[in-house]
């Protein structure tokens, strides 16, 4: 098993749990298949707009049936343990959330990278793996979607890719600039959280 | 014209109608472009979020004139009729819709089997051939999409699709397990409005 | 530099623009990064999901870096201006977007017919090139999209496509036929505005 297959893996599962939970939190979806369907959307959603963007057939989901079965048993952890994460339910979505963007990002932009797509090209690229299965679950329970967050959110994707994107210049070891740059987006998205940071805003008066 | 060809057809009229009728209820959309429109993406939504997910190109809509013509002349068909269809219109966008669902359940598997997708995979693309028309026609007019109905629906494909790759085990008559497959997929799912069945909700306390 | 390449690059620029403007008249994106993500999808989202859709690899804005620096200069501008646009915003959009279904739906369909679709899928493909990146946007801002405007909108997309298709199936010089079917559209939208003109609508009783 190769590190980046690993990874993708990681991503998944815990971008499954984030889903579950999620689901979960609501109503409208208390039945096992209505959750492991928004967690399987929230899992593949970002991978997969990427992967069909770039023409990168075929999509690992499709070919490798491993995928699958983590969602499966992600979304069986999140459902077994519901009452463990009730009350802290919000804390435990937006730690697996902010660990699965920091992962998806990264590896998203080594496969765009990796695909001669061009640089500004990757960074949007990772940011859409990392973002788009967040926005399908947060559009399909009715919740404002993270990615609107007054805290830093997607801004701490960009800064994160800028940095890896900066180490692949400078040829840096692959894992460690993998484990740099992923580390930085999930420390600054908590620290955003934490101290209340935010983007200037632009004023129209 | 084979059968494969054939069934696709009537089950791209099928939802076209489904479509029209569910715009025709709707202020929304009053006039015969807004008609069309939601009726094409009704029968075509699904089909092509499936091909594009496996990167099976063509997409037959876009070699095959054929489709957009059966999809003219369905809408057509409800349009005219709109008169006769009022007053049961619940009724009459229920009975296309779960013609619709079993038909493109069976016949997205049957794609997805063809391509050697793993069987996890197929399942879900048979589903999503069957379901995402469905989720784009409601979300356009604004109606709760059927997918969350308390009623069994999504569930009734899951139990085709899993009937379907049964008998593709047991290497079974593929036309005969498409009628009993999709045929069960309409039978559960008219049932379950006829009984109020629904799956056990998950409690969170 | 081709004259196809020179009218993508405009349609790019005029749809981010009227994407940034509409992410400013909104109070949830007043942040430099989310304003550019709007004009973003704006101006590419058309454009991927017709080549999506038809298989069309790969996408320009991942192989040629200047549609992303297009972008980048083009809500550059809507921001420093905005003090200038804000009173006429309105129009200002509307303008913008009415200059940029007219570019994409004809750019669209010559894309289309160059690769073999055949004519009523062109016609479809022109429309969603011109019409899907809007319906992002309008949506994303929580705007009622355009496309639902009870003044002629796609229909004017429609009339400039088949306008379009008589133009090439009787060899008219393809320069001059874009300008001749691009300019209806903008014509017909800025006179259905102008005058309130609508689609007749389908009455139910």
């Amino acid at each position: 098993m190769t590190t980046g297959y690993f990874i993708d893996l990681v991503g998944t599962s815990v971008f499954a749990i984030s889903g579950a939970l999620s689901a979960l939190s609501k109503k409208m979806y208390h039945d096992l298949f209505g959750i492991f369907f928004i967690g399987f959307l929230t899992a593949t959603g970002g991978g997969t707009l990427r992967d069909v963007v770039m023409g990168a057939y075929p999509i690992a989901w499709i070919r490798d049936p491993n995928y699958l079965i983590v969602i499966m048993g992600s979304v069986g952890v999140a459902v077994l343990g519901r009452r463990w994460w009730l009350g802290k339910l919000r804390n435990a979505l937006l730690f697996f959330d902010t660990l699965g963007i920091g992962i998806y990002t990264i590896f998203g932009m080594q496969k765009a990278l990796s695909l001669d797509v061009n640089h500004w090209a990757a960074i949007l690229l990772g940011m859409i793996s990392a973002l788009f299965g967040g926005v399908l679950r947060d559009t399909l329970v009715n919740d404002l979607p993270l990615i609107f967050d007054r805290q830093i959110y997607a801004t701490a994707c960009l800064a994160g890719a800028i940095i890896y994107l900066i180490g692949h210049t400078l040829e840096l070891d692959p894992t460690l600039n993998f484990l740099l740059s992923a580390g930085s987006i999930t420390l600054i998205r908590l620290l955003a959280i934490r101290k209340g940071w935010s983007l200037p805003r632009i004023d129209n008066q």
